[in-house]
């Protein structure tokens, strides 16, 4: 085990876990062997800082520099990926809290109130399909009965992968008594956008988080054989289903105005032809579409209007359409007061001096934790403004600045 | 067993074999359980009717009534099924078989020609990807050690899957023997659309297929988180290939003229984005475009605007497109003077009368055979016109006028 805690060489050391050979980039699914050798490495490295390290009720884990207690300053991120995805999105923001209690202890510095390093569970929702699920089972905005039943693709519920990991099952659900323990949250994490590259700041501060919701939509058409079957008499859902798609996009992009300060995004990534064969007209086809937008009402517009235009888009193809919503957050507005307070730590610095404050599409732990106790967080640079994917980037000095910021704001809130 | 030889009880007795509890229908696919379920129904029920039963080399299963030898009059079908599949593409053609031998025996009929019942290997090319393999291995038109490596989508090869079969791997290819042997081979398949319906006969000889290919699609674009990247900066791949997907149709859709004679199909049954997160813009996408044509020349045309129009489509979204050919078969004009023995047959039997002659727009074995030796089809009405899924039908009237109409064919090919 290295005794270095250079974020960068934090990263090192898991840079060759989980790797996904098709897709490239990581595939690090919940309790899956990738991921669990990933909890594995937290806890030896937290134990090795002298840190408690104790899994709670739902799958998280802690890491305690201090007596838990009230008035708790955590931070952390989650160390699971969604499938092919990149190295920073979840494991910088841990591992920069690693490196930031590590920084301040070599420092000397003495926490007046305790420190909790926290590595969720099931952020990016890629086994069980409910992104942020070990914040969501924690602050209880999710049933932790239909939780426990729910299946991955391979028909293994959350329930048994839970328990063969370790974390029993009965046990999870709202707990009020680690909520209770926090005073703030902190999550640092890599940018998923290019706007610190155009500004050319290495660190910034979060505002909000758009609304997001992920619905199903299922085109029903006729099934039929592809060579036999005049072109005039199908009703082929691969085909409603593709305008479907263009009239989400363009629904949304005539909305989405970055420059002019309106978010409005609308995303189909996964797509189902049943039965699915090559000379099969389909019978059916399933679709998720993803949609984010800055409000709550905002969002539901998008949304409606997007329905409107696939409805009308399938009818045309002679296909009924429906749309069902499998989950849907209303925009966060991080804590103003604490958010503030983060500025005014990182203006004291000169490396960091006025940070710049931005709104992010992308969901975090640090959002659903919002709606029970303060939460902020912080942003690093990533040059190719990709996220997602195995092009998503970090320099080595901005995961030194943001680790350091991390620190200083640690200081602030924990002295 | 029974010793009913009825079409219909013959099918109800394999009504309860492969069923798909998913996609509704039946999934039987070569040399898995079902599939292989239903061999050993053919080769007892064969064997009841006296006939000789040995497979060829490629894993094609013949029943002889009389000495295997020259001029031997081929009848069947195959047993396999697409995905969700229907009951009767297939079976019918093989019970039809089993039938007309059966009652040609009743009859009291000698054959003075040989007659073969063959039930052929993998005809939908739903497990390896190759539609008509059996006849296709038995005339050479593939590679043997091609075939042999092709992997199914669990990665078993065909080879391994032959081999567990029975169906010795090694001496797979080319069988002239078995070639020289037919005189002539007759396919009875349910219709594959509604032309007998809008005619208003039971059965139809058929004139000639549709050149058929298959080809592989990629579009390559840029993997993004779905949140956090502007409608703008997106080189979405899933609203490429669904600008292609419209494209391809309305290609398709405006050469498509079957009343004025004109046959132009183009589906899309199959697609994969890559990864495939809810909430990923995806990297890539690979779909499967089906297309047919009434001609070689006419075919590769459409391939080639219907390639034209994805490009141009693919382009405006900022992505790369790859079309390549996975299979092709040029039309196939079945034999004029079998045809019109055939006709003259049932001509002669005043519940035929003049009979139908139709183009079909779906491949079969007595396609590929047709490079090598007389073939010819009947098909027999299907009032939904659907097939290739659940919903494909024929009545039990027209199911037995099949049976009788082969058995004329047969008698008049054979005495």
């Amino acid at each position: 085990m290295s005794d270095s805690w250079d974020v960068v060489d934090l990263l090192a050391e898991i840079a060759d876990v989980g790797r996904d050979p098709v897709r490239g980039g990581y595939s690090r699914h919940v309790f899956e062997p990738a991921e669990l050798e990933l909890r594995a490495w937290f806890t030896r490295r937290a134990e090795q800082l002298g840190l408690t390290v104790e899994p709670d009720r739902n799958g998280n884990i802690w890491a305690h520099w201090g007596e838990p207690g009230p008035g708790t300053v955590g931070t952390g991120s989650h160390l699971d990926s969604v499938p092919g995805g990149g190295a920073y999105d979840g494991p910088l923001g841990v591992a920069s809290a690693l490196s930031a209690v590590a920084g301040l202890k070599a420092d000397g510095f003495v926490p007046v109130r305790p420190v909790a390093v926290i590595a969720f569970a099931e952020e990016e929702g890629s086994r069980f399909g409910i992104a942020c699920l070990g914040s969501k089972l924690m602050t209880g905005a999710v049933d932790p009965a239909a939780i426990a039943a729910r299946a991955d693709t391979e028909g293994v519920t959350f329930a048994q992968a839970a328990d063969a990991a370790g974390v029993d099952s009965a046990g999870i659900g709202r707990d009020d008594e680690r909520l209770s323990s926090l005073g703030c949250f902190i999550e640092l994490h890599v940018e998923q956008g290019r706007a610190l590259t155009d500004i050319g700041a290495p660190v910034a501060v979060a505002s909000a988080i758009l609304a997001h919701g992920r619905w199903r939509l299922a085109f029903h058409g006729e099934g039929n054989h592809a060579g036999a079957t005049p072109m005039a008499d199908r009703r082929d859902p691969v085909v409603a289903a593709s305008a479907a798609i263009l009239a989400a996009r363009d629904v949304a992009a005539a909305a989405d105005k970055p420059g002019g300060g309106v978010s409005a995004r609308a995303t189909v990534g996964r797509i189902v032809p049943v039965p699915g064969g090559t000379n099969v007209i389909a019978s059916r086809v399933d679709a998720w579409l993803d949609v984010r937008g800055d409000t709550d009402p905002a969002t539901r517009a998008l949304v409606a209007e997007i329905s409107a235009a696939m409805q009308i888009a399938a009818g045309k193809e002679g296909c009924r359409t429906e749309i069902i919503r499998e989950s849907y957050l209303p925009e966060v507005t991080f804590d103003p007061g604490l958010r503030d307070s983060l500025r005014a730590a990182l203006a004291a610095v000169p490396e960091f001096g006025e940070v710049p404050v931005l709104a992010t599409g992308a969901g975090h732990d640090a959002g659903v934790l919002a709606a029970e106790l303060p939460t902020a967080m912080l942003f690093v640079r990533n040059p190719t403004g990709v996220s997602h994917a195995p092009a998503e980037s970090s320099s080595d000095d901005d995961c030194r600045a943001g680790a350091a910021a991390l620190a200083t704001v640690l200081a602030a809130l924990a002295g």
